[in-house]
């Protein structure tokens, strides 16, 4: 059977088609999505709910002249498959395959890479302000989900927007999501919206609307106004939007491409900024999904037929043995309370919210907000736990050091996909927080090796009365039988896993990285070399006194971290061997200054140069280079 | 004659005055506010527009078991002085002395330490949340500018309040102003508010409205809601924050001490969170400030009968410096945006919005959103010139990570205010900027020694085609004749300022220090130690070449920087002669592991260690020690 899909070689293709076949279209695009995303992994519920979304907007617009912009990014599989990557699509998320995320390299159409959320209203505001400098007549339009509307600089966006009066579009896709159920008096707004008379007056009258509207804040008499204004939101939704100084259309029906392309050409003649509200469903047309929209938001392999994942065997993920020590802990200290940005699954607090439903605050997307709430709780003697993505908690950098650290409140932050995160890619990696946190005054930062390691430093942390972090990867554990009660880590104080009075090498690790030396200094003695290994455990307090140890005692400081090697745990140590004059030989291994694509996680290693037969190989050769340069002369 | 201040010992003296005793200490208050800021500098104009907000409050609250959150928290030397502070005001600002902010280390009515906008709602949203969890009943109160309302952070509080529904208190202290006049939809829509006819309501109408409305998002039909609801703005204000759960009261006259008390009464029984409209004058009660509130936003020492500032003689600011380049490099280039986030003088841009006014954007404190919407112009040709303070770019951490350095966008951030601020203190101290920017792939960071150098800099980085920041510091330049045109800074590249074939020392700096190093390795020539001196210019891309030649051809390497140790440019030069192999001496001078003070930059740079004398000094005994080690043994 022949598929419309594959006669749209370009998007103008899709212009060409009759309401009957576009949405045929959406169905063959559907199948393409769960199809891959069932081999691949992926985003799958935020893109079947975008399916008509998308063809609606490619029948009206002419992008990329125009320009889409997705908020996160990661519902615009429909948009990658009709806009020259449907003969790549089997590659999503694959090393060298297409991303996961618009990304400008990737193609034209991605007018603005993304990944975190928030981001699109202020992007498509530089652009339509870019396209009135230069005289540009293009359109511009941004897709938020009401999820993404929640953090802080859509607000920003949108303030500045409504002032700025230049024409562009914002479709809100309204899911009532975010990746769990979504939260906030905005989210309890927009479901007010959705059942309001307006959702079902007909185009015509909303034409209507549209012409005679006349623009809030135009020099009126303003008493006048308000009093008119005031009648009109009687039967026009959306004035809280229009406050902001958006002209809005809607709730319109975001499965229904017809009527979606009736107003989007209406709005394309409204000047200034207009939002459209559209009701979606996340994981539309494929039940499994539609029923369970969370758990098919970000998903792995599954099974179409009946919606079973692919089994995780082994260990327990480093989220659960966060969330289980956690409960642990809270049952024994009353103050303990946890904060999540919208992932209460993904962080593994859905299990504390069911433990313990009153210290549990999901505070929608919002990292900043979350940071500064817990150091107001902190002030007042609650110990708040902040559970964050390693890659959103950079959302928060200022209120960390700002609101935290500076009033030095024992807050404690637990950054989960730190390291390198896989088939997210680089908008994704955690991979600058042991740098960014080590820069501020008053922070501990700890990273454990192991599920023990991790149930420990959770402890300590929450013992502390200073701001504490511990970051951990994403995915499996590395599968160690977990101790009962947990095991005493002594601030500041490294491990030494292995000791060799006058060693050729001492290896420095933290975190994740502890595994891969081992088996490194496994290799290296196979080669009659003699290895040290020690745990840092602190990117900072970092142990000055077994880093000097070490350096005394060995040829060569080798220190590994999956972290950028600018101002990481390798540098701390540098900086170590300085301030106390020791010279020494060192070599760093972590993650260079440049950007990390997608991929698995042993790939991503290997083009960092981490993976254990690496680090062995890149340090024996050392080791031999310098052993030429000692027979031969003295100093470098 | 006796004061009526003089008698208020404690909060609780407040209480017991009469109506006409408070206006008559509001008065006292605002001669000692504006006696001292004369002397001493400070923030003016906000502090004289809070003092019957400041008395009202504390007639009706029983702070510090209540809690009251100043947002930024220039606008609190009312409440400073009536809180244990009285005697040590004339302290202001100085080292040693009160801060110019709310700190929790200095008094228990500081109940939440601030200095960046916009925090105060998740503070205070912490705060009510923790007394919740331990059974408390005291009040708590934010009390934000319409300024700061503007901040992400500040929406992401109120959407999270109004979904918690617990009781607590926002007070908007609308002055219509930022520093400069305020932007954005919401400022719009709170002018409209003020002239609403519920500005005039009487006290009666809105005691009963408060007792008998119904709270948004109950359970009731809600179509019906949604048509009432809309009725009911014709003659109730604050729709807008209504809609985000907050019982809205006002807009009261925050000048009217007798109609704030009997308002703050009502609503201490209201439940949920409320957020009382309060407009204020900024400045109010001494001319100068009303009639020029940005120049008397924070200002220096001035003549309190004229209002005339002290004149600054010499060098002109590098603000200037800046600002007058960019004008320059604005009339070639065509392309150049300017944006800013409601600094336009504090950055200097308002000179560039006078010739330019269609390319300068001031979008409101947001910071996130000022970085994201520069990325979205730069990717359609513009290239934007971000200026914002050095410690308020923290807030656009992610931002510039996320959407400016991973798409190698070609956006210029110009950080003033780097380095050791001087009286704002530790919440304004720029010190992590070269540490946080170093770390991000495809950013260049600069730093300039001199007026000249930041011009070509600034010509630079705007002829890059990525990323690149200049930092530069608060106050006068070095007073060196600016030079026509703009000299060649080539990228990456070290300036060689003296060179010694062998040195005994060779002393590496960046941006303000240059000047101190130069002074240092004058103290050292004249002591008989030979001394190179290299101008870094860039943190990063760091000269590899000029750090080995120096290390290699000198007995010591000392690296001297206005920024945290951790992870700056000394750290950077550390991993530099780590990853080259070369082993040396070296000697780090910057801000050490811990928030610095206020005082003046002079006493900072003294406890920092920082003035050349200390450099040369430690320099000297260090050189001393390391002939007495090399006569001795060999190896540390």
């Amino acid at each position: 059977m022949s598929r419309i899909l594959d006669g749209i070689d370009c998007p103008a293709d899709v212009k060409k088609l009759t309401s009957g076949e576009l949405k045929e279209l959406a169905s063959e695009i559907r199948e393409e999505i769960i199809s891959t995303v069932s081999l691949n992994g992926g985003h799958l519920a935020p893109s079947l709910g975008t399916v008509e979304l998308t063809l609606a907007l490619y029948y009206v617009f002419d992008f990329p002249t125009d320009k889409l912009i997705w908020d996160v990014g990661h519902q615009a599989y429909a948009h990658k498959i009709i806009t020259d990557r449907r003969n790549r699509f089997h590659t999503l998320r694959k090393k060298n395959g297409i991303s996961g995320f618009p990304r400008r390299d990737e193609s034209p159409y991605d007018a603005f890479g993304v990944g975190h959320a928030s981001t699109s209203i202020s992007a498509a505001l530089g652009m339509a302000l870019a396209r009135d400098m230069q005289g540009g007549s293009n359109e511009v339009v941004a897709v938020i989900g009401d999820g993404a509307l929640t953090g802080g600089e859509a607000f920003e966006g949108l303030n500045n927007a409504g002032d700025m009066h230049t024409h562009m579009i914002v479709v809100l896709n309204d899911n009532e999501m975010s990746i769990d159920k979504n939260v906030g008096a905005m989210s309890e707004y927009l479901s007010r919206l959705r059942v309001t008379p307006g959702y079902h007056r007909a185009k015509k009258d909303i034409r209507g609307f549209l012409r005679g509207m006349p623009r809030i804040g135009e020099k009126m008499a303003r008493t006048a106004v308000a009093i008119k204004d005031a009648a009109r939101a009687a039967i026009v939704p959306g004035r809280l939007f229009e406050e902001f100084g958006f002209k809005y259309v809607g709730p319109l029906d975001g499965h229904n491409i017809d009527q979606m392309i009736d107003f989007f050409r209406e709005v394309r003649n409204v000047d200034g900024p207009v939002l459209v509200h559209v009701h979606t469903k996340k994981g539309k047309g494929y039940k499994p999904a539609e029923k369970h929209p969370g758990k098919f938001h970000g998903i792995g392999k599954f099974d179409v037929a009946t919606g079973e994942c692919a089994k995780s065997t082994g260990a327990p993920k480093y989220t659960k043995v966060f969330s289980d020590a956690l409960i642990e802990l809270a049952k024994e200290n009353r103050n303990i309370a946890a904060i999540t940005a919208a992932m209460p699954s993904g962080t593994g607090l859905d299990a504390f919210r069911k433990v313990y439903p009153d210290r549990f605050f999901d505070v929608g997307i919002a990292e900043e907000h979350a940071v500064t709430l817990a150091a107001g709780m902190a002030a007042e003697g609650i110990h708040p736990v902040v559970a964050l993505y390693s890659t959103f908690s950079q959302r928060a950098y200022d209120q960390l050091l700002h609101d935290v650290c500076l009033q030095n409140l024992p807050v404690t932050l637990c950054l989960d996909r730190a390291g390198l995160v896989g088939a997210d890619g680089p908008t994704h990696h955690g991979v600058f927080d042991l740098s960014f946190l080590r820069e501020m005054p008053n922070m501990t930062v700890m990273a454990p090796k192991d599920e023990n390691e991790l149930r420990g430093m959770l402890k300590l942390a929450i013992s502390m009365n200073s701001p504490a972090a511990v970051r951990y990867p994403r995915g499996a554990a590395i599968g160690v039988a977990i101790e009962p009660g947990f095991s005493d880590i002594e601030i500041g104080k490294a491990e030494v896993l292995k000791e060799q009075t006058i060693a050729d090498v001492a290896i420095l690790s933290i975190g994740t990285m502890t595994q891969n030396v081992k088996r490194a200094a496994e290799i290296l003695e196979e080669d009659g070399f003699k290895c040290s290994v020690v745990n840092l455990r602190f990117a900072k307090p970092i142990d000055i006194q077994a880093v000097c140890h070490f350096a005394k005692n060995s040829r060569l400081l080798v220190t590994c971290e999956e972290n950028v090697l600018a101002g990481g745990v390798g540098s701390a140590v540098c900086e170590v061997l300085a301030d106390r004059h020791i010279e020494t030989q060192v070599l760093r291994f972590g993650v260079p200054d440049q950007f990390i694509e997608h991929g698995t996680r042993d790939e991503l290693w290997e083009i960092c140069g981490l993976l254990p037969e690496q680090i062995a190989e890149c340090t024996k050769e050392y080791l031999l280079s310098m052993e030429e340069t000692e027979s031969g002369e003295g100093k470098a």
